[in-house]
């Protein structure tokens, strides 16, 4: 059956996202180190985040609320708190910072979009997101926008039942093999795995955990208009 | 056109909410006292909580980003990370609170949804209200469900549209006028006011700024079958 909805991720797949988390995180272990000159902020980090993931979710003011946790800890209720100020100010500037689009993504989906469907499939922050995209100019290319508090086989499986739309029409596209590619490949659809070039640690799945078939992987957006193209003549 | 679809609000129309806010707050309101006794924290929470609104949106995660930062300013930078610490573990604990339901919920939802279409259509934060739906044991009588980043006429009018729900058709039942009754009128719907005990002051509308037909306001969710009943006969 050829391809009739094409959807896409949103963070590090249509605009940079993991970079603005990255260089804060950074900023992060210099504020702590400060005070603590040989703590482990980035274990600990992700540590505070996978213990909150189940209460907060995913999304900017997560990742400051866990930052904010994280300095507390490792400086055992040292630090003052007009360092931890900064760190909320820091979660602010992040969600305030421009969409900033990786390159050739509005060409692609100007040209994709003459041909499929297109739906935005993003988890995390619904503010953020909702915000992000109004700002990323993309939004009038899109048929509908769905805005996940996870991506999992369950999540997709609704959406595409909701939508009306079968598995073998479907293609997700994005960066996360553990959101975008396995849950996908799982429900009978295909996905396209573009690799962005930092990955959050929690978004990694072992290879021998991939599935085998039902997947392909490019270096750039500007390739996809051909490989669709390629995959609906098999 | 008699009515089809039944949208409710969440927060404060089928379970309790604005309470835990309050109860926090005036916890809030004696940990900053302890620095400084005379502090207007109410006031300036309220300030802090409308100017974060266009960055963190509504629900519980910005709420406590709120409070650090009113905690913060307050006491200017005096007030020591333990404290700063309570504050996170206030939010973790609002979110993990169970769904309590408000008296007659159940049985009202149970009784309509044999009749009408139910909608959830709430706002705030997606993974806070997802999991408050989860565990209100409400989610099956829902034929659908919205989790909206804010209430706007523009917001139910595409709701509506990507639905394929005509105004004359359509009844929102919600506690607040801002968000439930004035933009849903606006639309050419009707609404039904069920106040709550307790309204955040955003949430407020002047008398002189309400629509003078198309809602009308109940003491209880049990009469609302009633009054649909009534509206239909009309």
């Amino acid at each position: 059956m050829p391809t009739r909805v094409l959807a896409f991720d949103g963070d590090d797949t249509l605009w940079h996202n993991e970079s603005r988390f990255h260089l804060t995180q950074t900023e992060l272990r210099d504020l702590v180190r400060r005070h603590v000159p040989d703590a482990d902020v980035d274990g600990h980090l992700f540590e505070v985040e996978m213990r909150n993931l189940g209460l907060y979710g995913y999304g900017v003011k997560a990742f400051t609320l866990s930052m904010l946790e994280t300095a507390i800890q490792l400086t055992e209720g040292r630090i003052p708190a007009t360092d931890l100020q900064v760190i909320l100010g820091w979660g602010k500037r992040m969600i305030g910072e421009p969409t900033e689009l990786l390159d050739g993504v509005r060409e692609s989906l100007v040209d994709v979009s003459a041909r499929y469907s297109l739906l935005l499939i993003t988890k995390g922050d619904l503010f953020d997101q909702e915000s992000k995209l109004a700002r990323s100019g993309l939004a009038e290319l899109f048929a509908g926008v769905e805005i996940l508090s996870d991506k999992t086989l369950d999540s997709y499986r609704s959406l595409l039942k909701r939508r009306g739309i079968r598995p073998e029409e479907f293609v997700m596209v994005g960066n996360s093999l553990r959101s975008d590619v396995v849950p996908v490949v799982a429900m009978g659809a295909r996905a396209v795995h573009i690799p962005y070039h930092l990955t959050w640690h929690h978004e990694h799945v072992p290879e021998d955990a991939l599935p085998r078939d039902g997947w392909h992987r490019l270096d750039r957006i500007a390739e996809l208009s051909g490989l669709l193209d390629s995959l609906d003549r098999d």
